[in-house]
């Protein structure tokens, strides 16, 4: 095997191949994969048979079996999303702007692939494929590392993706797959090579990546999510939300964390809603006043991601309060209102400084594909360039293109020529 | 004084604040700015005359003597700026994308401000007033460090913007002039409160600054344009453009420093162009071969910023040698084509993976003013979040804003419900 920097050549060079080419090329590889991955269904069983295996013999948490297991139904949902995604509009080559700066120098911004992406990423194999495809979509290399629970079937995944894309016409070193932890150390050192890092994880792996790379990283490190029960809360809706906000599905980022309510209305609603989580099995830690008041233990640290049944709760003395909380403690994923008073509601949106601000609405709905993007490949929580769940558009850049017909600035400078500026419509 | 940390506090604070300021409050700051400069402007020349008798004193280089200075001249130039800003669009509170998850569940992308940005930048104390105007249109709190010599000049035209812009409505915070090099080591480390750091000056400073900081950089440490003449290029646009791209002003970032000519065409044009470069004063370094042909030195290392009337010359075997030497060499800023044949130029510009691509014009046109942006915070060779020239859509980010009315995730889980994701035009 070559050396991960042969490697990441190889994919730069691969990644400058990918920068022209045609939507039809990548339309027709996407389609070849899922046709590929179906005629291979059995070599894929047979290696995913594998992995499960050597989980049952070292005793992997059920859940994560679960997930390790690529099975008919998972194959069948990989080519679906392979056929959506080819027949998706080509996030490449857009016109974002169009300006005519003189007779005969026009300016376009034109959205274009952003390179080499490295992406670490959780044990389901599906995944893989996944995350293949929307960077062969976006014209973007690849180098994937898996968890090595999936070693088995993540090779072969990789190998019957690689050959179908190349016989489609992309280009050797379009995507390259890690196998060992060393590998990603290493990747972190390439920033010559590597544009962009998405790794998802847990919030101590992610946080290692972020401080070991001088590339950019997007994701996120943590998800404190907010659920703000405002004094003008229908209180069955508050309640129904609260639920599913905390309980719908403990393990994940858009989980909500802490519960603010308003003081004015706490003795009223606050019970009611903490008999219903303890129904569902949640363990509720408190600000001094609620734990009183629901006789809970008292929180030690509000900037506290479970991703457990557990919950901590503060008793706040209004909106103000409530997004100071938000802003010091949360981690810019997801926060929600629930208010009948629209104005509060847009205060709460506008001022909370998070990728994902929601009314009236449980914190599980942040995630790409209830957005409704088609894909996602992971949410950040990063201000800069991509912020929430990422796309397709999260995974392109643009670029500036300049056509002129001998144009020299000294004629503008000197004042010989002046420039229009004037934007084009076609 | 507050200690930086303090500072760096407030400022956040007042970010927080700005999320949701009017467009209406913005524009009347921006116009009370333009006011209050002009009303004190016998005090700002006064301070400018401290900053200049100084420079004199020290002996400060004539050009930056010139960049130093803010006469009657400078003055106007600044309040039109401000005068134009303020009728320019709002680029905070823009709908970027609307979708109707379902009945009643609405999403929105909406751009709004990044939080406080940390600008260093160079000696001209006009910029320092562009700077927070930028700021103070997109949003943004601004952490400030501008050049020392122009420390007199800087502080009072600072407090005349601070003043000013409070009274219109700012909170306090808003612009924090920082006056010494420690107090920019101490920013780098402030993540919890800057949200992004431009750093405006020489490649070793902004090399320093993106290898010191946890903060995301947007700049460029160095700006290694190239400009290739290509076997169908018409010779007098060639030496044209080649002169005006490398001696219309030599000591920014977007001239050229490298000039590629095929092979097939050197011994014809590059004795032209050599010529009427070292009319100008250029000296050339060359590839062995074109260091025979012209009888110049041979150049010792491609990825070269002359900053001077200097340039490298390299005789290339056709348009695949030439991109792969500017994908190699070059920092990814401005790279352009002379050509009269319209295929290879789009295959230079698809291929060439700079932020701003060129056919037939001078490498000098990449700029924000000469775009049309209006106004220009940097340029940026980072292919994340902005690339090229960063006008006002590069100062903002943007989040997802959900307004629901009740909605609970467990009924899409659960298939009671189905999401709709129809397109919200109105």
């Amino acid at each position: 095997m070559s050396s991960i920097i042969d490697q990441a050549k190889k994919a730069k060079k691969a990644s400058y191949t990918m920068f022209s080419m045609s939507s039809e090329t990548k339309k027709k590889a996407l389609l070849s994969i899922a046709e590929a991955l179906d005629n291979r269904k059995a070599a894929i069983f047979e290696a995913n048979a594998r992995d499960m295996a050597l989980a049952q013999q070292t005793n992997l948490a059920m859940p994560l079996q679960k997930r390790l297991l690529f099975d008919e139904s998972k194959l069948l949902t990989v080519c679906e999303g392979l056929v959506q995604l080819s027949g998706l509009e080509d996030p490449v080559g857009k016109k974002l702007l169009a300006t005519e700066m003189d007779d005969g120098l026009s300016l376009y911004r034109i959205s274009c692939p952003i390179g080499v992406i490295g992406i670490i990423f959780e044990s389901r194999p599906d995944a893989l494929v996944q995350i293949a495809s929307l960077c062969l979509k976006t014209g973007n290399a690849v180098f994937l590392k898996g968890g090595s629970e999936a070693a088995h079937t993540n090779r072969i995944l990789a190998q019957i993706i690689t050959d179908a894309a190349i016989s489609s016409g992309l280009p050797e070193g379009f995507l390259t797959l890690l196998e060992s932890r060393e590998e990603v150390t290493s990747m972190l050192a390439l920033s010559d090579y590597i544009d962009l890092i998405i790794p998802r994880g847990s919030n101590a792996f992610v946080r290692y990546i972020m401080d070991h790379s001088d590339i950019p990283v997007l994701g996120h490190a943590d998800g404190v999510c907010h659920l703000y029960i405002h004094e003008k809360a229908d209180t069955d809706m508050a309640l129904s939300i609260a639920v599913d906000s905390k309980t719908q599905y403990v393990a994940v980022c858009n989980t909500a964390e802490t519960l603010l309510v308003d003081a004015s209305v706490a003795d009223t609603v606050l019970p009611r809603i903490a008999e219903a989580l303890k129904q569902k099995g949640v363990t509720l830690f408190g600000c001094e006043k609620s734990a009183k008041l629901l006789s809970i233990p008292v929180v030690s640290e509000w900037h506290h991601e479970y991703l457990d049944y557990q919950m901590s709760v503060k008793i706040v003395d209004g909106i103000d309060e409530a997004i100071d909380h938000i802003n010091q403690f949360g981690s810019g994923h997801t926060d929600a209102i629930v208010t009948s008073d629209k104005s509060v509601a847009e205060k709460f949106m506008n001022d909370v400084d998070s990728g994902n601000v929601f009314w009236n609405c449980s914190t599980r709905f942040s995630d790409g594909f209830k957005y409704g993007f088609g894909a996602e490949v992971g949410v950040s929580t990063s201000k800069i360039h991509a912020r929430g769940p990422v796309g397709l558009e999260g995974m392109v850049t643009y670029k500036y293109k300049l056509f002129g017909s001998g144009q020299i600035v000294d004629d503008y400078a000197s004042g010989r020529k002046t420039f229009k500026h004037r934007p084009i419509t076609d």
